[in-house]
């Protein structure tokens, strides 16, 4: 095997999504999807669009969805770029924005799909270390790399950096390219990307498949420097014209423009986290400060990987993570209300923490 | 500008796809795009698609879309990539099969973005000159390289090369691999897919955006051994877990099982290429011999720039390539009978070929 591999994939390590289960029912808490369906609007553009324009190429600019984002957050077209899911746009940006064997710097603890790019397209990396408390140093990301990328909120933590610390950051890079990656900022984070005006070296990226309930339609946005911008699409032209299929333009353009629908949805997430965090530390939990659609939380008596198989047993997938400092964390994506009754009752089954008739 | 960007993208071109207008409404012949509606049962299996669950990832395999093809080909699942487009399929089989550095080879009148990839990834081009008759010459193609890139049917001029020249081709180079694209083999063109079994250097790329009317939809798939395949996933699950969005899964998924629409709908489309290579005959052209659901012509008195303007200006748009040994040439996608006829008329007033009432 790998007889006919390159060099460059001999020794990669892909990443591994959350498990998509095909079979058994289960509630499913792995993947920080959202709990509530996309927009109506959103599923009428798609049945809009179901007919014989499918035969036709769509738009490779994607417009009708980057004028709908130009619209709602009040930019020029030239700064934003639309690709398949933020993990293309990530990937794109990689290589748009940072050179073969250069060095670029993230946390230790951060999104794991980060070296997986650096890997492929021969771009080092130097992690700096989480506080103990799971929060970002700033020393070690101003300056002396080939580039920064910050999840922020930070996953799998949750924990936000707060604008003042990217101000920082992208101060201490004048000339590097400062990523932003924002996947999770709709639950009640901060965006930057009004910075984009004033500072040419910061890219932010989003995601619909969070806050806007598309996961299973593949959208991400990219938002910058129209520079940047340029950047990524003369990637993105360079591997693939058209990486948005004309569903996915209409359905996510629908979803950006329904701003009503957005609000009280995320707003309802949040307030469940909020709920849901309560019934966590009352069980003994320690649940690090979310500002995301997910916690991170930990138990003082029993194992991460206890708690994984244990909630797995009783139909509930979790996401965790075997690895140095956070083997002992679940990262639990926030479902409805019911859904995380059911893990409460779970979890204070797994771990003792009250009676079943409590 | 291109302050940011990595050396990586600060030389290259991008591939420039066809127009897509986005207002009048034209006559579309320029992005070889299937006339005919996709397959009720595939717009049938988006609708069903369209709800809830696009809340949630798609399965990163696109299992659904894998088990359909495997079945109507006759392969096994192992022996199956999908992916967004050919073009995305390509793009991750240079960077799965060809180092940076290496060298690969493919005709100098071919399918545009070879290069384009090429460029981006690192990869060496020697690119052979087709006759002068535009068919492929063997010597130059056995050995000598790190790579094989063959459209089968060539694109743009349409033309064929027989299983016995792949075969060769194959032979010529055992520790390479040869990909030979079959985005347009379902018009007539022989497919080298069974030979997928003998030849583990053999990678076998084909399209949904064509024969099978999906181009908005955005589905590739790729054939070969396992390691070619885990190769291609390799990648993949490196850049994107899910290229593949819900309804483009469950779409394709269902046009590939919808065989009988599939051989009613490209037999009309061979048969109107045949008949539109005699109305053109008719007019003097040259057409080259056609496999694919385009043809390549040109006019003995009128140039290829005179006529593309022309149909322009007629509401035709058709494809034409400003590159040596081609400029005379215009690629006509086959449209419906209707469509070819407007063309024909359209060009018997361009190049005098007959009177108006002829």
């Amino acid at each position: 095997m790998k007889e006919f591999w390159s060099g460059r994939i001999q020794s990669i390590t892909p990443y591994t999504p959350g498990e998509q289960p095909r079979e058994r029912k289960f509630i499913k808490l792995n993947t920080n999807e959202n709990p509530y369906p996309p927009s109506p609007k959103a599923l009428e553009a798609i049945r809009q669009g179901t007919g014989e324009a499918l035969r036709l190429y769509p738009d490779p600019a994607g417009a009708e969805l980057v004028q709908a984002l130009a619209e709602v957050y009040g930019l020029e077209e030239e700064q934003i770029f639309v690709g398949n899911g933020s993990d293309e746009v990530l990937s794109f940006a990689f290589q748009a924005f940072f050179d073969q064997g250069s060095e670029i710097v993230f946390p230790d603890i951060t999104y794991s799909f980060y070296p997986v790019y650096a890997n492929l397209f021969g771009i080092r990396c130097r992690t700096v270390p989480l506080g103990d408390d799971f929060t970002l140093p700033m020393e070690p990301f101003l300056g002396g790399n080939d580039g920064v990328v910050i999840a922020n909120p930070n996953a799998p933590t949750g924990i936000e950096l707060g604008t003042d610390g990217i101000r920082r950051i992208l101060e201490g890079n004048p000339e590097r390219v400062v990523i932003v990656d924002e996947a999770y900022v709709d639950f009640g984070g901060e965006s930057v990307v009004p910075l984009i005006r004033d500072y040419p070296n910061l890219l932010v990226v989003q995601t619909a498949s969070k806050s806007r309930s598309l996961a299973g339609l593949r959208v991400g946005f990219a938002f910058g420097n129209p520079d940047l911008i340029a950047g990524l699409n003369c990637v993105k032209n360079s591997v693939n014209s058209y990486t948005l299929d004309r569903l996915a333009i209409a359905g996510a353009a629908a979803a950006v423009r329904d701003v009503d629908y957005f609000d009280a949805r995320r707003r309802q997430v949040m307030a469940t986290r909020e709920r849901t965090v309560g019934q966590l530390k009352e069980l003994g939990f320690t649940v690090l400060p979310s500002r995301t659609n997910f916690i991170f939380a930990s138990h003082p008596a029993v194992s991460g990987r206890e708690l994984f198989s244990g909630l797995r047993r009783e139909g509930i997938l979790v996401r965790w993570f075997d690895q140095p400092r956070i083997a002992d964390f679940l990262r639990i994506t926030i479902g409805t209300d019911g859904d995380m009754d059911a893990l409460a009752s779970a979890l204070e089954r797994l771990t003792g923490g009250k009676g079943p008739s409590a």
